[in-house]
């Protein structure tokens, strides 16, 4: 039979990424979509061309974290911009959520354990400065113990697994896995900024222009997005 | 300087006399509601009368999971009523929403980090047949290693830890433990159904009949909303 995976998809360049992988893995998929309170909802609209192109089931939730604690959430915390790399490496950035990760991997949990998936799929990368605690490996390895230990699947020995495909791979590497994929690339959106046109110079932006710069392509999402800007 | 504790509060008795173990700790207490798509409000009406009362900080947030998977979420599932004690202790309910618990414990966690917050209280019981996998002690230890690792306090040395007062209790323990503090179990609701008055059959009903009988004390729910439903 076959095994049923919950992509929790944000609408960038990496989730997109990992939930072609699981589809290429031949896994019978699904896609999840959090807004949890951004100051843009430009990765939403992105995240719904992507599971429209792959006509699979797309569920979209909505949660509020009120607390903040977050530039990607307060509009008085400044998106950090123009930082080189080593700026970018130096600590966890602004553009942290708390326990986002988390929140995230346990609503998709939810879901799993519901439609009896085996597979929860996450674009989580460690390298590339993303600083985010909730990104490396031993991370994931204590949400599949607490998913073991706190579901009626788990206990049962059928609880999803956590898989993180991108998780060591370079910005580089994610680009060329996805264009093997055939991931449509001009759909994604990193940019923490939700203007008509990516910024260019938050972390997301540059992130993602040295990943195409490196895998010596040019990104497709620049040409689609100012020619949708200009309709 | 006093700490600060988030405490998850359903509205119901538990989760009433773990906020109040935590005031009476000298904690600066706030309170985290989640609406989660019960099928009746009456416990959110419940939290938001107990936090009045005790004059605190109170967030309600509101999340769907419109996959359903329980009882408490699908008017198709139907709640269990009338069982013995022994039939209660068989398995898990029906009740059971999949990583309830998990979802709670990692919003109360965002909250947690952006007030910084030292402790996350949950009124949740492992005794008195509750069958749920998301309230056992090695449950709780997972959470807390995830908090730890996934999350900027907790890398900090200053993640929050998870304080479960009421784990090892029995329902008359609770009961007992609540009227010292001076917990108004009037305005706490535990029927899973959400008529006017107690339906008096779920699970929740009859272990809070039990563990009132046990005490030797009415509950007072009873006279209170009899009283309310009269107006």
């Amino acid at each position: 039979m076959t095994q049923k995976a919950v992509c929790l998809l944000s609408g960038g360049l990496d989730s997109a990424t990992a939930l072609y992988v699981a589809k290429s893995l031949g896994y019978d998929v699904m896609a999840l979509t959090i807004y949890y309170g951004q100051l843009h909802d430009k990765e939403i609209l992105s995240a719904k061309e992507i599971a429209r192109e792959l006509e699979i089931e797309h569920r979209i939730i909505s949660i509020s974290l009120p607390w903040g604690g977050s530039a990607l959430l307060d509009p008085e915390i400044p998106v950090p911009t123009g930082r080189n790399e080593s700026e970018m490496s130096d600590g966890i950035p602004s553009t942290y959520v708390p326990a986002r990760n988390s929140i995230f991997l346990t609503l998709a949990a939810s879901y799993a354990e519901a439609v009896e998936a085996q597979a929860i799929f996450i674009g989580a990368n460690a390298l590339d400065y993303s600083g985010y605690p909730d990104c490396r490996p031993e991370y994931f390895k204590a949400v599949e113990a607490v998913l073991r230990l706190g579901t009626k699947a788990g206990l049962e020995g059928k609880g999803a697994r956590i898989e993180t495909p991108l998780l060591k791979l370079s910005k580089k590497e994610i680009i060329e896995l996805g264009m093997g994929l055939g991931v449509h690339f001009e759909k994604t959106w990193s940019c923490y900024q939700g203007q008509e046109l990516p910024c260019g110079e938050c972390d997301s932006c540059l992130l993602r222009a040295k990943g195409f710069r490196e895998a010596g392509v040019q990104d497709p999402l620049l040409t689609y997005a100012a020619s949708s800007h200009g309709k």
